[in-house]
């Protein structure tokens, strides 16, 4: 059984005189905050904002790194070979560091965007090309990567922190893959299956994946999202289910910190 | 008389497929390397190999920061408003650092590139959005600028270390400002004419200005061109000339390191 | 008095996954649709979507150019040489009439965006090379800027057809010209004032400036905006208002057709 | 046998202050010319230049689209949907006719470039996008392809005209597909091979595969390439060879007109 659990979502997706969600609301329920870096979404003048709200309620800071495609806000897969890949992870890191130092917060860790995300579990190589930029840039970043990917063990393997992610609204195929976004039922909407899924998850270690079997899930975060009004609403419902349930919210990289 | 000089250059403004320059050749002859950021050029992976060029030579590496103008090279002036421009600033030092650290160097300098770098001298408010953003980053960065440019006074107001620069190829109006391009001898082409300016500056701190009267400039660092062939033989001309008449040629981001 | 009257809007501002404004909503209210060429919004499917709409209603198209400049959405002035402009403006409509093509539509008239429809009415080279685009790719669109602005001289005297623009929401200064966003009192916001200003321009062809005192103005066609739902209001409430009282609503390219 | 060839080259590829080749030469020696678009390459004031260049000399001008991806030069796979990969092609082509009218030229045909040119043929969706927005775009524009790719089947079927491309400088497996430039001898480099190969594939419409084996091909254009000086001599030398022998150099585009 599963007493504390990080709840991270997306943020600073805008780019300009664009907005996508409310940061601010989300800022107030999840500990860890996923912020764009420029490639998918992000302006700097943006990412600042977000940064400072982030840290004025101490959450934990992390890279959301992607291909460079902000017309296709980084869903779209791309070949991009191991050396540029890279030296594009290295320097979003670096960027988004940049404007945290200047709020006195940290980098604490790198989780991929949308098809980089997706890349990452399913090719070796592109696994490769963000563990070796974050074993490169030193420090001590945790990457986090989809629960049961082969790419966790890689990053151990190089000596990195992992961490493995859940998905609140999402279907799981038998497999522990999460069911594509193409397929029906892959997003769940309603709040009350949501937080009951999650919070079962937290007690047994297994949901049900989408033939209605017991699937075994194990994860240190629990992505939410925050980009509609409703989905602001769901992630509130869920936090207060974990709560209610004697499970902690509390960021992985702050408990690192702490057991450290 | 000055005896000591650093001798830098734009370096890494290639962008993807297109290059310009030979860095190798250059980083042969300068201290300190002026590295883009990706804003007016620069891509990740061009930038990681020109950094590894510069780390092998033990070059400092300054942060060549942009307005956001791929196509106008940065060379086009833009109304970026403070919030916006001190963002950009600090989201490109943070880049070129996160680069710099994966290879084991650090960037010691900043020195805007381009139109930003005339509107840093001829703005108050475009100078402070950098001087700004260098202070807020933390560390020990040092800010290069024209000399005689108010932005140096202004920098050292808020406690950053300064270097004032000087242009090897460019004639001087009589207020110590730089001939625009646009008119007529504003960029000097003879490899001699070019290293005896230098070689009498050091020695006399006068240069004679447009109109042939004595100027006084006093700077850290001497600008030179590496973006064709015949650039890179001017720059070996005047270092040379500069060590044959007893000035030595070191990177200002050292000598500090070393006086400290 | 003036009997029919264009209202335009400008659409077709999101950019992949951002969304900005409603423009079926807006495009059900107006006559004429100023849309994105992707300077400084505007992706190309997303155009396509406006545009099927906007050619479903019957409305006029017109080429809503800007510099080059989405992360500032073409807000921010640039200092882009004339050669450089007039060829943006050119691949820009040219962009557009692609697409357009591909619907059925047309590309009928041409209204800058942002910092360059200001540049373009303060500055007579930035005019002229909008002005030489429109001329040199032929065809007969028509140039839309500010009531009372010299570039409606100039591109009259190059043989360019012209509409002046009047701005329902905003306060005029007593020369005509806008009073700026930066001023307090510079955008109206009550639906019943903007109305009611309106009728009265069309009926008396004066409307009340900033000082109170009446400035004499005339344009062919009014801008409204759709970037926020209390827009939407605002823009209905306007359109009912001058059916109401006798004025029409048609787009002014649309009459220069039912002219010619 | 073949009396009568096209020979085409990629042309307007630089970006900006970035230039690769030596256009105004190429444009010398080709008939066809596949001018960029802006998505991998192409800026509009360097586009307008160099269709001047093309138009002074009456070559026929092909649209050189591209998946949008500057840094990458659009030789990097992409996952872009059918509806935004045929706006994008929409897109581009009709940014590069608005430039291509105002000086008097006309975009004769069009020419995926890199990624999506090989993408169309290895896949029939991507294949789809093009096609269709060559045929919603109107006019009788020709889509250039790989000779034996099934896109040009597709093609004509959606009644485009269509046109077999060959490659001088490249290696064929014998299923008639291009050796992948990643394995050895896929790039031929003496220019007497290269010349000799052309003109015996002329005459006997048939050349040597990369086993010795020969192999049927038939194409009505021949891509040269002209990024780097020794492609301008080996271009001058192919072309030499074949008027030599006799085979006419004559843009396709232009035999079809005169066909027609």
């Amino acid at each position: 059984m599963r007493r504390v659990i990080d709840l991270n979502c997306d943020l600073g997706e805008g780019f300009g005189a664009w907005q996508i969600g409310d940061d601010e609301a989300m800022l107030d329920l999840v500990t860890s905050a996923n912020i764009a870096c420029g490639f998918h979404a992000g302006d700097p003048e943006g990412l600042l904002r977000t940064l400072k709200a982030a840290k004025a309620r101490g959450r934990a800071i992390g890279a959301h790194v992607s291909y460079p495609d902000l017309v296709g806000f980084g869903r779209r897969a791309m070949s991009v070979p191991y050396e540029a890949l890279k030296a594009d992870v290295l320097y979003q890191i670096g960027a988004l560091s940049g404007l945290a130092r200047s709020v006195g917060a940290q980098v604490a860790y790198v989780k991929p965007h949308g098809a980089l995300y997706h890349a990452m579990s399913a090719s070796e190589a592109t696994g490769a090309a963000v563990i070796d930029a974050i074993v490169e840039l030193g420090g001590s970043r945790t990457l986090v990567a989809p629960a049961n990917a082969p790419v966790l063990d890689a990053a151990r393997r190089k000596g990195l922190n992992t961490v493995a992610e859940l998905f609140a609204d999402r279907a799981y195929r038998s497999d522990g893959s999460l069911l594509p976004r193409s397929e029906a039922g892959a997003v769940l909407h309603d709040a009350d299956t949501i937080a009951s899924r999650m919070v079962g998850l937290m007690r047994d270690g297994v949901l049900d994946d989408v033939d209605g079997r017991p699937l075994k899930l194990d994860g240190g975060t629990i992505c939410v999202h925050g980009d509609n009004p409703s989905a602001v609403v769901i992630a509130r419902h869920l936090r207060d289910a974990l709560v209610k349930n004697n499970v902690e919210i509390s960021a992985f990289a702050q408990q690192a910190q702490v057991a450290a």
